[in-house]
């Protein structure tokens, strides 16, 4: 049976993490009870409850599909050059005890393979906040095998400034990482790898705009674990009504039985862009480009249909909450999980969809299979993976993924003074755009072949059409339909409107993404042009010219005007 | 009977345009069916059936309420001096009969009191666009009348400028204004006038920030035409379906048989904060400062009730829309008319309402007295007053006050160039916020009395915490609530977040707007800043930072940060 796979998978991930605490959560709350229960009392004096999402911002990596399968036996030779914790013959040796009693705030002591760390001083600093206090006088290895953005010269380097000595021979570990990641799916090689470990990818641009929907091999993928492998056939995934405690299990087949439901919405992490905010002034987070945005038809049933037959009461969603939680289980055993709103979920305009099929196919393990959550027009966190369980509660997931993550703060706002509590939750995302071609750095001929080379007088210069197609990709969230697309190629003294292409649903109940193209008046007897995009949506809203003013720390909502500097052939 | 004391002032106003052609329109569609065919023949010679709006730039005039009584009864001293249409010995003289003649874009005459005028030149850049057809040949008095924003110094100069003539005295006409203006009602003198006739007010912002709720008397004031007087015990509104040709009143007594409801919404024109936008480059349209937005709680039923209870199929709303037509007349005999997607009528989050009551009280005349729709969320122009008719059909209202206006372009569109056809009506607005204390010029004390001075080190200069509170609106349209208000004072360089005051409805159904206040860090020993606000909304929108990338001709959704300028005391 699924459920027995997956908490077999679950019980072998926390046992390799023994030494860790099992956190209560919301998934499978009664089966894993007992085994919480075993960990009540385990002394844990730096309050694990509350863990911060890991926000190293890796450098972009084009790693190949034949780096990938290397990695899978070998570490590449880059990594064994300068991997952290290499014995260090003129340092103290430490044993696994004293170093365990370095486990406060006052000091703070960690392990990697050889070497013994005093990061005392580090901890404010630490991208992944509280997190770090899992590792109070441990090995940081199994946290780094979950979350292999660390795994960097840089974060190496950074970790081995902090080193006082080497950890005795007889106290070392094996935290080798290949079981934790032997059963991830193959990828498409043309998919554009930013984190090997856990997996994340771009769909490249030439892609976006060659399919209105993307294939599913071509499709974005954000992961924050292993990927679980769930079996179809047995999976269940459980609605708890936490204020009656009443539960109900739907396999795949019993979800069935209710109207069949489909949108077609385009999928983007909160953080796509992110790249061009880190350039104004660093943020933390995967360094996306514009890739981490796709788009597809989605099939399953509405969530809101599941929730009336479970008995949820539509006129009572005042503080109400739909906790989603899926199979993915991170280094110290908790499920990933979020939450939105009841009053979304119930929404019939918002089409909260429960999802077994993306493009007609069954969904790819990459995307949820066998069973995922689609929250259109909001960030794609939300649209929770491996479902396993939906729980109606009074309060909003208490994850970190919920709780310390995808929050919105003004530019003046650092780690240290960023209040997440009050910090409304992101469930929509802003309009934005991006050029997918030409590319950075190409060069473009104006007015080239099979073109009627067209002159004309612009308030400011003498224009050429150029024949090379501009082209790209908006979108806006909370189901706003892009309604202009404008393109600039003299710093926007002037503005040429894109042709739209669109899916025909309409304002408000608008999910899918916008592909436009141009044909672009450029600067005659120019070298160069920066293009600029930017986008209108039905409410009227549109992109804000740079990023200085929407910099934030964690790099979401990366929205202002994209552009591309080309140079111009005439 | 309400209908025919409506009717009576529509056939006064007509028979005094008699000259022009009534045109078809929803309003009343049978009874005005036989004077419409009284016309059809008419010899028109310039398609009057399409008309633009006057969108006539006028300037700020503070006219106190004195002075308005005083305008009643006579011209100020400044209209007497500079009055067009004075009597010229040395200019030829022209029959009336002559002048009609030249009716045509190739010669174009018009006349004003004693002037005749050649105006055939000026055609392409008249604000009002084809308006001005209606005028071939004839007299251009009558519809200054209705269009008061006409009577400037500005515009007689213009006019004079095209002088040719004298119009022989056996062909005055008496085109007094006073009869049109009559029964205008009373306003509250504290309201800044912008223009008297038709009347468009402003409330003045230290009064938008003293009450959550606008009281009535101080609520913004946008006319497009004289204010009709309507007798809400006799007033009907009557609902049309168009494609099975059925209709029904409803009595006011008759529309409270169905559920009451109630919304509180901001209404705000789209033109509020033009006058900034129209700094950057010269925009059409009345030159609001922030004061065209306020706010209310709406009371009466649903329009969506409305249109059930007249068996409207709310599954087939595909391609229809509602018209919606008030009993305002403008110079051609039109009632004011605009339209909506019936999706949105029938959408129950969307709240359209048909409202009777302001604030717990009648509405006033001036607020569309007895019914008028509110469209919470949409441009304050879709909220169409003295509700007389609700049609369904298959298109959008023909008016041109739908079609001509209300319409988001580039700001590389020139009025030459905008296809108005294609650019999709506003119907919602967009994220935006102002400042309302301190005003633009003031001088503010930081660290005065009562405050504890407190001095900090930001990451910039030396600040200090002004003890002026700084306060104002925010606002965004299609049921965003507002999430987050950031304030400047140090060029962007940082931001405090502000604090709110909000309705509690929840985002998506969130209508009203937000009041703010911040205490506001300052830079020490400046002598003056420049204050910056912006807003951010649920869907994670935010405005633009200038005016210059979402100029528009119209000089509609001007929503980049507001900025104040003011003098600082240390």
């Amino acid at each position: 049976m699924d459920n027995a796979v997956t908490l077999s998978r679950s019980l072998k991930l926390r046992n390799k993490f023994s030494y860790l605490p099992a956190l209560s959560h919301h998934y499978n709350y009664e089966e894993y009870k007992g085994y919480s229960e075993k960990y009540r009392n385990f002394n844990w004096n730096v309050g694990a409850a509350i863990l911060a999402s890991v926000l190293v911002s890796s450098t972009s990596t084009d790693v190949s599909s034949d780096k990938l399968k290397k990695n899978k036996q070998e570490k590449t030779e880059k990594y064994k050059i300068i991997e952290a914790g290499e014995k260090k013959p003129n340092l103290p040796t430490y044993r696994a005890e004293e170093i365990s009693k370095h486990n406060t705030k006052n000091s703070f002591w960690v392990t990697y393979r050889h070497g013994v760390y005093d990061v005392t001083s580090f901890l404010p600093s630490h991208p992944g906040g509280e997190q770090i206090y899992n590792a109070a006088g441990l090995s940081i290895e199994p946290f780094w095998n979950v979350y292999g953005m660390h795994k960097t010269k840089e974060v190496y380097e950074l970790l081995e400034s902090y080193r006082i000595g080497n950890l005795h021979d007889d106290d070392l570990v094996d935290h080798s990482d290949e079981e934790l990641w032997a059963t991830e799916p193959y990828r498409d090689p043309r998919l554009i790898v930013k984190t090997a470990k856990p997996f994340n990818a771009e769909i490249p641009p030439e892609y976006q705009i060659a399919h209105f929907d993307t294939p599913n091999e071509l499709f974005y993928v954000r992961q924050h674990m292993p990927v679980p492998e769930l079996d179809a056939g047995a999976h269940r995934v459980r609605v708890v009504l936490e204020d009656t405690g009443h539960s109900r299990e739907f396999s795949l087949q019993q979800l069935r039985s209710l109207p069949a439901a489909s949108v077609r919405a385009a999928l983007m992490c909160a953080g796509n862009r992110r790249s061009e905010m880190h350039k104004v002034k660093p943020v933390k987070g995967i360094d996306w480009a514009g890739g981490a945005i796709s788009n597809a038809v989605w099939s399953g049933v509405y969530l809101r249909d599941v929730l009336l037959t479970c008995g949820v009461d539509p006129d009572d969603t005042e503080g109400k909450h739909v906790i989603l939680t899926g199979a993915d289980i991170d280094a110290t055993g908790q499920n990933f999980s979020t939450s939105i709103p009841l009053r979304l979920a119930l929404d019939a305009s918002a089409r909260v969809l429960l999802a077994t099929h993306m493009n007609g196919e069954p969904l790819p393990p990459d995307h949820g299979r066998p069973l995922r959550v689609i929250v259109p027009g909001a960030p794609a966190v939300r649209s929770v993976k491996w479902l396993e369980c939906i729980t109606i509660s009074s309060e909003e997931s208490s994850s970190h993924w919920h709780k310390k993550d995808y929050r919105a703060f003004n530019p003046s706002t650092t780690w240290e003074s960023a209040d997440f509590e009050r910090a409304p939750p992101v469930y929509s995302l802003p309009v934005t755009s991006a050029i997918c071609a030409p590319r950075h750095g190409d060069t473009v001929t104006a007015a080239g072949e099979g073109a009627t080379p067209r002159t004309y007088t612009s308030q400011h210069a003498l224009v050429l059409c150029t024949l090379t197609t501009c082209a790209g990709y908006a979108y806006s969230g909370g189901g706003a339909r892009v309604v202009r697309v404008d393109v600039s190629a003299d710093g926007g003294r002037s503005w040429t409107e894109a042709r739209l292409q669109q899916d025909a649903a309409p304002h408000r109940e608008h999910y899918a993404w916008t592909l436009w193209t141009v044909r672009l008046p450029v600067p005659a007897h120019a070298t160069q042009a920066e293009l600029w995009v930017k986008a209108t949506d039905g409410n009227l809203n549109t992109q804000p010219e740079t990023f200085e003013h929407i910099w934030n720390i964690r790099g979401i909502l990366s929205n202002a005007y994209h552009r591309v500097t080309v140079r111009l052939q005439h």
